[in-house]
């Protein structure tokens, strides 16, 4: 039985189980703390920035793989060094890790990408913000920044002086884009390489409120180059396991990357429902070397929504009952306002349709009126 | 979070961990040895026979229910006394535990059933033949028996004399059947109801070999009657979870009723890939008195193909590199010949393209000649 050790214990760990367990796989968790939404995978709790930790978990592992993109490179490296099995590797990895490096590498490959340019001192403005296209542009931190964290529309340096003081920052042009999208695939180490259908995203205040599978009105061309791009990244820096790679749709058709993720990913979740091989079964696929599943979708569309918060209980049983046939899905965390907690998620032929139930079902979860 | 007690660490206790980890259920498993097919979710190690164990066990969860019938009924008794919801309740699962009685209560129910009687002591023995229409017939012991074993079709008394030595022996009419079948569905505490189409269950050697979901070429009529039967046995006996009832389809177009389970069933895995909800979730729900899952199916036909003795890495890979689209289920148990180790789930719009896909992987995971 292969064994497969996910360093992180949130809640892609945790819905790598279901995958696990019906592949006959081995999964075991290394978490922060013993409360972890993948608590029932833990084999180890502790630090993942102590290398010794890490060299132990590694040890009954044949492959590490991740649920976040916390672990410093350098341990990585030095794991794989021993000849640990790391995937994605950590050459790969390092794009998720710093948006500079990711930006330069995108740049090599020739992938479209919004206009860019790293400020590193006060000489650098007049230049970079040039390169940009001037203000209002979107200032980034280069490492650790997520669901909209680490990002800022500005109109002046003076609103990013707290960033430039500490190292260097990341201009982008601020895309005038119809709507984002997300591509996502997997690579195994051999060369497969099997993607799903682009899907749109939605976001609110810099968070991922809905995914539509696939992109609903998405045309051929735009379809075809998104799953290009995704590829081309993944066959150029040898990815392994499900990259997501998200996308400005742009008003005039055009396709830019706009970041990056190595491992099962928030726009992904649809595929659970959605295809015959959900991200979680493809991405413990990929990194035992198995051959991928079949992406094939079995409805024409699927529409995942976050629950934000909490997945109270009496509501959930409110929503299942009107829409039975609506998946919830209880990352069992501890409540806090805001926080990712669940999401739901509903298939069908027709795109309101099916959007409205899904709505509707996270309505009910977040106790707001629902005249359904 | 509603925490769900497993009696019985096999492979459908671990088949229910999937569903606990989206529904957000914390499943807790008593296991008899650490090393178990549930093995990731098992919380207590010992013997089921003692009930001070299940008493220690319990009184961390909110309800009990079951991978096994293995219990002896007195002890669900005593735990139900104690207050311990344990679901199915003692009362019905008692029907799974003992076929005479089983065979008694059913037909208080007036149940369709085979022609049936008991043989306590010689003296019956001519009574009971006239009963079930003379020779051959079927025997069984009422207790213990499963995948054929404690069945036997006898020419004479003389072929069980080692069982009627031991007690009481169940005799039942040979029935003419054209097939087999099984009608599941689950049933809430509080009455809900939900069925899944009837399916076709074949055997090899007494023990379940293939399921075709929706029994192909199945009469309105029939069909009809096979969900009345199960129904009017869930509410009948107070059933809470999976219901399972095997039937025989006769060569003149009956059913009637072969054996009962009261838990998720060989004959439902088809519905993780086929039906909107598996029978390990609507199993979750109903002990857990949640609001039911939608049985629809996401498909026109699915087949079940169980896989003996071994699940092996390299055939599996075989497999699935051929039929990406067929899921294999690897149970991780030891190596046994005959044991079933895991089953793989095609599903299609056609039944004998479907049936196909189903059956090449088997071959290919049985290490058997296969030209696909």
């Amino acid at each position: 039985m292969v064994c497969v050790g996910v360093i992180g214990g949130g809640q892609l760990a945790r819905m790598m189980i279901p995958a696990a367990i019906n592949l006959g796989i081995d999964l075991r968790v290394f978490a922060e703390a013993e409360e972890s939404s993948a608590s029932m995978a833990v084999s180890h709790v502790g630090d993942y920035s102590q290398l010794s930790e890490l060299e132990a978990f590694a040890q009954n592992c044949d492959v590490i793989t991740f649920d976040h993109e916390h672990v410093p490179i350098a341990h990585l490296e030095a794991l794989q060094a021993q000849g640990v099995r790391v995937y994605p590797p950590p050459g790969a990895l390092a794009l998720t890790h710093n948006k500079i490096v990711m930006r330069h590498a995108l740049a090599t490959l020739g992938v479209p990408q919004p206009r860019w340019a790293v400020v590193e001192s006060e000489a650098d403005d007049d230049r970079a913000l040039r390169e940009v296209g001037g203000f209002p542009c979107v200032a980034k931190i280069p490492v650790g920044g997520y669901d909209g964290k680490g990002v800022r529309v500005i109109d002046s340096f003076g609103a990013i002086a707290d960033w430039t003081a500490a190292g260097p920052v990341l201009l982008e042009e601020k895309v005038d884009f119809r709507r984002e999208l997300a591509q996502l695939g997997a690579r195994r180490p051999s060369g497969q390489w099997v993607p799903w259908p682009v899907v749109e995203t939605r976001q609110a205040e810099g968070v991922c409120s809905e995914v539509l599978a696939p992109a609903p009105g998405i045309s051929p061309w735009q379809s075809a180059e998104a799953e290009s791009i995704a590829r081309s990244i993944a066959e150029s820096i040898a990815v392994v396991g499900v990259l997501a790679v998200e996308l400005f749709g742009t008003t005039d058709g055009r396709i830019l990357v706009n970041e990056l993720a190595m491992r099962p990913h928030n726009s992904g979740h649809v595929f659970t429902e959605l295809s015959v091989t959900s991200q979680f079964e493809q991405h413990l696929r990929a990194v035992t070397d198995f051959p991928l599943g079949s992406p094939e979708l079995i409805s024409g569309i699927g529409v995942m929504a976050n629950v934000f918060g909490h997945v109270d209980d009496l509501l959930a049983r409110t929503a299942s009952e009107r829409f039975p046939e609506v998946k919830i899905h209880d990352y069992t965390k501890a409540p806090r306002p805001g926080r990712k907690a669940g999401h739901c998620v509903a298939v069908g032929s027709d795109v309101a349709d099916t959007l409205g139930r899904a709505l509707a079902v996270r309505a009910i979860l977040h106790g707001e009126n629902y005249d359904g």
